[in-house]
């Protein structure tokens, strides 16, 4: 293995051993030598790449905003759900995510590093003007103020499942608020074509 | 004042002061000095009302579910739209209510405590039960989905607008929340009815 993609995998062995130890410890309990012994690679490896623990907080994250995974579909508004469901996939089998969304929901992370909140409502507000452009959206809707309100309810129904669970995946729930909220964003004619079943994201291979 | 009167204001005011103080630190770095210096209350009075720091959360939490100041109306989906709003009105009024929120958000409060999210689930789904009866909601409307879906979303609104702030108050966000959600929640000829102005908390004294 060339030395460079070492390095990249080494990287990466390390956010996601950070991600793993700060979402179950929390970011101000965890400590570096967990994040050693979890990642299983030397204090040089680790300093080498980052910093101090802070900086490995920016890492987990950098990781958070991604559309990785997410085609082009016929409707601006398919997109917004699946970058949606897809996200709420992925976050129960993946620390690096559940840590990002607790380091955003932390008071005291949040007030050194921020919260991803502005990049996903930028998103979402993108896709919803787009959606506004193509005639997919009802009148009334705001794209800025529905982008906010849909990124904050997300949000919240994670937070819920994870404190207070029932026996159903997050998607099922991300499902349901999708069910709740569209009918009241899309023209009916759109609304009919939308896909929010909870096992979208694993058909997400092929464009609708 | 009598003596028992006196210890019932004494408690409330340690009971502000700690929630003064876990809201402004968060619990983990909360002490118990910082609690008694803001209370102006002595050791050994804290020590009579509260055992603890563990305690003294506890007790933070027992004042978050409260339908105080809410008044019967001509519809149930018009009780819930008052809790929801009356709450976002006072949040940012009041240390106390803003310390139970972030007790029940932060992790490490959550797992010794749990969270008050369950009772105002059932406060919740009580109100669209009785709803449902009176034929005030669509047919498909679930009352205990519909619940969790809407106090997780008001839970993640006030989330989003603590950190990313606009410059409006959190019961505009929550108003905003009701006018996306309700549409698919009420029957029609209800919905024309129903207030959910951001100034609905302030005319509360009037039955509608």
């Amino acid at each position: 293995m060339a030395q460079q993609e070492r390095a990249v995998r080494t990287r990466r062995a390390i956010l996601e051993a950070a991600g793993h130890v700060f979402d179950a410890h929390g970011y101000e309990a965890a400590t570096i030598a967990q994040i050693l012994e979890r990642a299983g690679v030397t204090r040089g490896a680790l300093y080498f790449h980052f910093s101090s623990k802070e900086d490995l907080a920016r890492g987990v994250l950098a990781e958070a905003v991604t559309t990785e995974g997410l085609l082009p579909q016929r409707f601006k508004l398919q997109e917004l759900v699946d970058a949606s469901l897809l996200l709420a996939h992925r976050l129960p089998r993946e620390p690096l995510l559940r840590a990002s969304m607790r380091l955003s929901v932390d008071q005291r992370a949040r007030a050194m590093f921020g919260t991803k909140w502005p990049d996903w409502i930028a998103v979402a507000e993108r896709l919803l003007t787009e959606a506004e452009h193509n005639g997919e959206t009802l009148p009334h809707v705001s794209p800025a103020d529905t982008a906010r309100l849909l990124v904050a309810a997300w949000t919240g129904v994670q937070l819920v499942a994870e404190a207070v669970p029932r026996d159903e995946e997050l998607v099922d729930e991300i499902t349901r608020l999708y069910r709740l909220t569209l009918p009241n964003i899309a023209v009916p004619g759109v609304m009919a074509s939308l896909d929010v079943a909870p096992d979208r994201p694993l058909r997400l291979g092929t464009s609708s």
